[in-house]
């Protein structure tokens, strides 16, 4: 018998996150604890045969590790803040969408209340939870992490990125902010050729391999930007970045072009600032410092 | 004896790009004539066993089918206008980066002069010429497309869209406008993550395989697009996309929030003008209509 075998968990808030994570759990095995701030969010998880706690407390009392799944940081404290005594010595792995700081924030309320704190970001919707290509970021406690990594592995793949609370939240968010751009880009493509009669869905069926493909150029962009020297061989540099010929197109297609002018912007602040001649790499200097 | 066996080719400018296309053909066994506006550009080829023609006159005189691999637009009309009547019944296959518009104006130039013409928008850099990940986008003659397809084939992948002659150009400009933007949204998430410690190389292999994964999306986000109605359930709605925790976590790690804002502006207007329980997708109406 393993740990894991004796484990009881509770996970508070049945939002459509919540009961996918809470129903993997179930499924698993796990003797799991529900409560919801709202009635009825729990009868299909009960069916599946967890127990309803009538209480957040109750909740907390009944498990050595609390799960929370609520809408934002202030629900965190709302929920938690009555509870500090009876959640000491027990382990809380926040999954609530957070920022940085306020990841970090709930870490030292953690520490101050004898908590061990984990904070969670997941990269994935709900019903991908439980499935291989559901991933889960980690920061905080690294013994939260170690000791319950079997019931983490129960949603998906769980990464560890170090005892800085706010580092999963960081990532997590920056990954987002990468998948959002990468949309609206194709969202961009797709308004471009639509007028010439092509469908989104055609569109897609190119973009999608090409984007892929283009994946395979990130590491090279980024080893340029670590070894800090936009000037080696081999690179297509800014000037040759221009994109004015996208945006000319986009403009004849009667599209906005604010997609593509944001990336010309981030181009031509280092190329007026002389480093028209270095590596596309370069952009990143413009989002590092702000204009 | 295929009719391939035959062809003898031209290629007439020897840039990077050119060059290269040059020499796939030439290593591919075709006859191969090159011409280049200023001298020396052709030795590497000639060693490899291509011929040098004089002028350009001669290159479009030794073969039926011509490639022009030029500057741009107004390359291709100083290098041809004098020798239409020279070109007539032969066929022009321009890979010469041009706008759409640029793309039917030659077409219809072609066309008066009696050129049978073939557009191509290269989705590849030099060093990838010849190799399966090039793929090169035509449209214009089909012509021309089936009967050279085998020589076209030893550049790439080769994909027809259509007697437009804009439409391949069109092709190639919105992919690489999503390129761009992806490339835009990677290094914003590389620059988040900077100020904790985060190399970009660390980043990208978190990356690459996140986006890769999130162009599974496309196809979806498509389908909606498609079917015009974007109140259809399973989707993210535009009001639970709001970015403002990853505009707020990138102004705390000091950095330049503009590529998101670029995101969550066109989010904001579809929200603003009622439609915030729609669909994720519709974004592409913020697109469609320029504010």
């Amino acid at each position: 018998m393993t740990t894991d075998d004796r484990v009881r968990v509770s996970v508070l808030g049945l939002g459509e996150m919540g009961a996918a994570l809470a129903g993997a759990l179930v499924r698993s095995g796990y003797a799991t604890t529900v409560w919801n701030r709202s009635a009825g969010k729990a009868d299909d998880i009960v069916a599946q045969g967890a127990e309803e706690a009538g209480t957040a407390g109750e909740a907390v009392r009944s498990s050595r590790v609390v799960i929370a799944c609520l809408l934002d940081h202030e629900s965190v404290h709302e929920v938690f803040d009555p509870l500090s005594g009876e959640l000491a010595g027990r382990a809380l792995i926040n999954v609530t969408t957070t920022s940085p700081a306020q990841s970090r924030e709930l870490a030292a309320w953690a520490e101050r209340a004898g908590v061990a704190y984990l904070d969670g970001g997941i990269m994935a919707v709900p019903p991908m939870i439980g499935r291989p290509e559901s991933s889960i970021l980690y920061s905080g406690s690294a013994d939260v992490f170690h000791e319950y990594k079997p019931l983490l592995d129960v949603w998906g793949s769980s990464t560890y990125f170090g005892e800085d609370a706010g580092l999963a939240s960081l990532y997590d968010l920056a990954l987002l902010a990468g998948m959002y751009v990468m949309f609206a880009g194709f969202m961009h493509g797709a308004a471009m050729v639509a007028p010439a009669g092509v469908t989104a869905g055609e569109f897609a069926t190119r973009a999608a391999p090409w984007l892929t493909a283009m994946t395979g150029a990130l590491e090279g962009l980024a080893a340029v930007v670590d070894g800090g020297d936009y000037t080696v061989d081999g690179q297509q540099s800014l000037e040759f970045s221009s994109l004015d010929d996208i945006l000319a197109a986009s403009s004849e297609q009667g599209v906005s072009t604010e997609a593509v002018a944001m990336v010309q912007r981030l181009i031509h602040r280092q190329i007026d600032a002389g480093h028209g001649e270095e590596g596309f790499a370069r952009i990143i200097e413009s989002i590092r410092q702000p204009g």
